[in-house]
């Protein structure tokens, strides 16, 4: 958040910043869902929807499941949030009680920690390295749980910042090892479809108990949107649906009806992920060049988290200096791992070719 | 929400229902609304805004309190919410600690008590009836705190279900009270605009620390674009801001976007204002003639709580007959007090004259 003033002062200023510090799409909406919207608009009226969402849309999500993963997800399971900023919430608050331990990944995305927090329950960061592909496994778990018990666990695949996508494998076990210890689990799956290797899985396959959240924000270009889905085991669908009406009432109408477009916009999401494709590939070949080291598994998402040891031992200092002197913005480690953070920072990749060519160019001059 | 429930499963065997269950306006957007969503879909890109809001919203609300109430209201202490659901949940993270206690009337609106109690804080329900005109008074409050501290006190005017709007001699003195006994007050001031009788006051012109929630659903008809404002003290912008980001990242884009035009959409606004002012005055005469007593005061808002002690003793089993029989949608008083509700139901007269003509007709044969 203090980069993106930061660099928002900069431009105010006059200076030409390269974003590569935000993690949404710099794609506008398919065609289709600014057509549905338009059409919503013409002939319709936003009222109050039910909490678990226009059921048109779960109906539409239950398909989508059905088509994608050939996982079978009725309707009455699936609750349309506002995003996945909610999902998370109300699995939180559904699934767990004030005081309870729950695990996540260090590096990992922030939020997670600042929800539970709020929320009163303890976050439990579990780090992990090279050794496990930056993904959590059986063995780290049982370990934790060993420690202290745990309530639940929460794993991204693919991760932020890491990208690491996991193994159809690597998730089943754990899936496995977390229903033998009596652990909900929760799978942040949002940033599915954009997945550049490896196969993609649904925690679904593996554990009907778990909790899983998706959202329109980023394959499907909606970040502003603010609509998202999670699906529920069934014993929890009315606790949650109660929750939901009470914090929320439901998620955006008119997002809502645009998002059952969006899963019909393949050919022109494919196009915007070919371009990731393109992003990725650039970065990949060009960060190690100029010194960057140890790029994670970009498995997924859009993101490059990447170690910067052979400048600094300070990657915040370093970030707000590649602001200032190079006009690139991006991402410091610390906000994801405190204890190894220092070391690395985050380039999204989401924006345009031509930006990650110029940021590039940038880079390479400022670390002569 | 089971009365919602009940009557479309009604409705889908094909019974004719007359909604006056629901606490929102029947009237779409005013055209103004639309027409800059319309805009907004064409040109433009909806990612995510501040986590406080678009700036061109905040100086528009700002502006409107200077104009509606008189009172200047930096933008800098507004913060632009996904509804009011998220103005109570923020205020509740960001004011209060666990087990806090907190003040409400009962009657009262139940999400309050859910949210609350869904956050680890402690409901504190504070009886009131016809002697206080159904608000809380300085000496209620007092009284609350003297037997055990309370952290907060949260108020409605006008009132849902009760329709009070608090006279202003009245709020300046429970915002006193609370500022000397050193207790947080949170003003729900969504019903504003929707004012038959009497003056209307903000809490801000009594007290500066006062957190202030408001919305666009109600007056403004934007109930499924979840979005609305909020209004805090200085020092608690920056928490609050922090909460927000993890919780909900941002409001809405095309909500906020539209939002800014609602204020300019006053012609059309107040017909449909005069509308509800004529389902009200129908109401007013025609519920007293078949039985219904002791209408508490509908200064405000778009509701008739009203006494059903002459034909029962369990409102919650008068309004599913109601239903059954008369066709005809209301809320049981039990939602809104645990230990009085059974004599009272809630009529909502947000929808068509001619939906209101023809309830009072319906319960006119049916009452006989």
């Amino acid at each position: 958040m203090d980069v993106m003033e930061e660099a928002s002062r900069r431009e105010a200023l006059g200076q030409e910043i390269i974003h590569m510090e935000i993690g949404q799409p710099g794609a506008r909406a398919p065609a289709a869902v600014i057509n549905a919207a338009q059409e919503a608009l013409a002939n319709g009226y936003f009222g109050y929807t039910e909490a678990r969402g226009i059921k048109a849309l779960r109906d539409r999500v239950s398909r989508h499941y059905r088509e994608t993963y050939g996982v079978d997800v009725p309707e009455s399971r699936i609750i349309v949030t506002t995003g996945s900023s909610a999902g998370f919430n109300l699995a939180f608050l559904g699934a767990f009680d004030p005081g309870d331990r729950i695990a996540l990944t260090s590096p990992g995305y922030p939020a997670y920690r600042n929800i539970l927090k709020a929320l009163g329950l303890e976050p439990v960061e579990i780090s992990v390295g090279p050794e496990t592909r930056w993904a959590l496994t059986p063995d780290l778990l049982e370990r934790s749980h060993a420690e202290k018990p745990l309530a639940g666990v929460l794993i991204a695949s693919p991760g932020n910042p890491t990208g690491t996508m996991m193994r159809p494998d690597a998730l089943k076990a754990l899936c496995e090892s977390a229903q033998e210890l009596g652990i909900r689990f929760i799978s942040d799956e949002i940033y599915h479809g954009l997945v550049y290797e490896g196969e993609t899985a649904t925690a679904l396959r593996y554990c009907d108990d778990a909790i899983v959240i998706n959202s329109f924000s980023k394959y499907y270009c909606m970040t502003g949107w603010r609509v998202g889905w999670m699906i529920v085991p069934e014993a929890l669908v009315r606790p949650i649906e109660r929750i939901a009406q009470s914090l929320y009432i439901c998620a955006p109408d008119i997002s809502q009806r645009a998002g059952i477009a969006a899963f019909d916009a393949t050919e022109e999401l494919e196009i915007v992920k070919a371009g990731y494709a393109r992003n990725r590939a650039l970065l990949l070949d060009r960060l190690p060049k100029v010194g960057f080291q140890e790029l994670l598994p970009v498995d997924g998402a859009f993101y490059v988290y990447a170690g910067v040891r052979s400048f600094t031992n300070d990657s915040s200092d370093f970030t707000r200096r590649m602001l200032a002197e190079a006009g690139v913005a991006t991402t410091p480690g610390a906000d994801f791992d405190h204890d190894r953070g220092n070391g690395y920072l985050r380039f999204s990749f989401a924006g345009s070719h031509k930006d990650m060519i110029a940021a590039m160019d940038r880079l390479t001059a400022w670390l002569k």
